[in-house]
Order: structure tokens, then sequence, then C-alpha cells
């Protein structure tokens, strides 16, 4: 088994919590209350910047020229089209300004700067792979996108011949380089923490 | 006088003679014979990896989220136009594999590490803006680019708005946040080094 597929493995009842949760039914439903998710994308417009870093931070420490290339060319991606849909969904649910980060957010944070201030590209890696795997599985489980854009682009980002290729090549870098079990398993965590901390 | 303005006045007569080297002028001409022309990207294609890497540090190390963007954006377009160039290029020109360093790419690739280890946003933003504005200051001084996309495409990969607005924010930062003079007048010197090793 490879150690991306263990690492999950271990950390199964956290992770499907987290791929199972009611936030996500609700969006896919494109039922989610509109205060839900503008709370959650408040929240998670926080760690647009410190994802960004950390990328940054893997593409600095990257071992290969390869893998370098393919984390930069996703890094222009995230800070194009992600930062584009907080802009204009921000914009609609009236959200001003930025908000103050809830204990799970400022975990996350932490998480990635500790991370990033690290240098060491598995780290770094097994915090990206959790980070966007979670969101590949629970974006994959859903039927056809709600037809309001808010709920759909944010679904789209998440899934999707491009971004599974992403989520596949973050596997194949942690299971080439290692993981850093200890930050999975935080992130994990606070990813499940993340969706409960949108119902307030 | 700003910081940017003032470094390139006091290393002006080497960056003049980076800007106006016959490289250049056969480049704008399409008269550069290919095997200096091959010669010369062989070697360039050397940096891209570093390069890369150096953005990378940049974006994970920048003090505030909007340069942070902007620099991920642009290690965005690096990756995907300026490598697909490169393929293209050294393939037509019959280069096979990588080429051994001659010694000015020995010692950008030395700068641009020390760069990137330091983790200093100044002193990468630093490297980065000379390796930048040198070429935008060749490339803006050329009329029409030649009819050959061989030459035309790495002309104008170097000018045009988009280019001269990243020129321009890499001189911006530099002023806000400050300069590493000793950078600076390395890699100025390397750059006109790197004209020369062209020729062989």
């Amino acid at each position: 088994m490879t150690t991306s597929a263990d690492l999950r493995r271990r950390h199964a009842s956290t992770w499907e919590a987290a791929v199972g949760h009611r936030f996500v039914d609700e969006l896919g439903a494109g039922t989610v209350a509109d205060p839900v998710l503008a709370r959650y994308l408040a929240q998670d417009a926080l760690f647009l910047d410190a994802f960004v870093a950390l990328l940054g931070a893997a593409v600095a420490g990257a071992d290969r020229p390869g893998p370098r290339m393919v984390v930069a060319r996703q890094l222009g991606l995230v800070a194009g089209d992600e930062d584009d849909y907080f802009t204009r969904a921000l914009a609609r649910l009236g959200v001003v300004g930025p908000a103050e980060p809830l204990p799970p957010t400022a975990g996350f944070l932490a998480l990635m700067d500790d991370a990033r201030r690290s240098a060491d590209y598995a780290t770094a890696m097994t915090v990206l792979l959790v980070a966007e795997w979670v969101y590949l599985d629970w974006a994959q489980r859903l039927g056809n996108a709600p037809a309001d854009w808010l709920h759909a682009e944010w679904i789209e980002l998440h899934r999707g011949p491009a971004f599974a290729a992403w989520v596949a090549f973050l596997r194949g870098e942690v299971d080439r380089v290692g993981a850093d079990e200890d930050a999975f398993a935080r992130a994990v965590e606070l990813e499940l923490a993340f969706f409960d901390a949108a119902y307030g």
C-alpha cells in the first residue's frame, strides 16, 4: 500500500466525516444558507494567502525540476481563478473586509505556516495533499452541480480532470518523498473542524 | 531617487554593456547564428529551474498578501509559456539533453540559490529585478521583431505591457523593502558575462 493510501486509511473516520459533512451535502444540493456559506468562505479566504505561500515554499523546496514546474503551474492557477472566485463570492454575500479567524482557521494557518517555515518539501506536500485531496473527495461524490454559480463554481474548482491530476501528482510526490504523519493527522482534523465551524 | 533607479545608475556601465550587447543586436536583426543561439539558450534553460525556485521563495517569503499574489501569477506564466518556448526552441536547434553550465551560468545559479536559501524577500526580489529589468531594457530597445518565431518569441517574452508591469512591480517592491546591493552588482555582471559566453 502506498504511503498516501495508508495514511488515509489510518485517518479514515475523520476523513470520511469531513468528506460526508452536512456542509458538503447542502452545497451540492444548492441549499446551503447564505450566512453559512458566507461564514465558511470568509474563513476560507483567510487561507488563500497562507496556501499560496505554502505552494511557494514547495516550489522553492522541490528536489527535482519536473515536480517544481508542476507545483509552479498550479500556483499560477490558484492565484488566478481561485482568487477571482473569492472576490466575486464574498462581494455577492456582502462580506466586507477580512473576518477574524475562528479556532480551526487559526489552527490551519499555524499548520501551513509551520510547514512553510520548515522549508521541508515532504511536510509542505503532506499538508497540501490533505487540503486538496479531501476537497477532491467531497467534490467528486456530488452529482451535477447546482445552477447557482456561487455553489457550482466552488464545486467545479475542486473536481474535473485537471484537479484530479493535481491531486494524483501530490499523492505521487508524497509516496516518493515520504509524509509527515503528524501534519497529515492535524490537517484532516482541521478540515473537519473547519466545516463544523461554518455552522457557528 | 528611488533605490532601484539609484542602483541602476551606480552600475550603469555594466548594465549598458549587457543591454547593448552584440547578442541583442543580432537577435533583434534575426541574424544571430544558430550555434550562438543554441549555446545561449542551452545555458539559459539551465536557469529556468533555479529561477522558478527563486520565484517560489519570493512567494513564500513575501511580507504582504498583495505582492505574494502578483509573484504567484507571474510564476504560473513563467512555468507555462517560457518553459514551452525552451522546449520548442531547443528541439529546433537540435540541442539534446542539458548542457554543462559555463562559468557565468554557474555563477548565476549560485547567486539564485543563495538568494533562495536566504529566505530573504528583499534579496530574492533584488536578484529577480536585475534578471527581469535587464531583459526588459534590451527587448524594449529593439524595433519590430524579426519574422522567425525562434528570435521573435524570445524578444516578445521580455517586453509588452504585461512584462513591463511585472518589472515595474519588482522595482516598486525593491524600492519598498530595500535592496541587496551586493546581489544587484553580482547579477548585473553575470548578465553581461552570460551574453559574452554565448560566443564561446
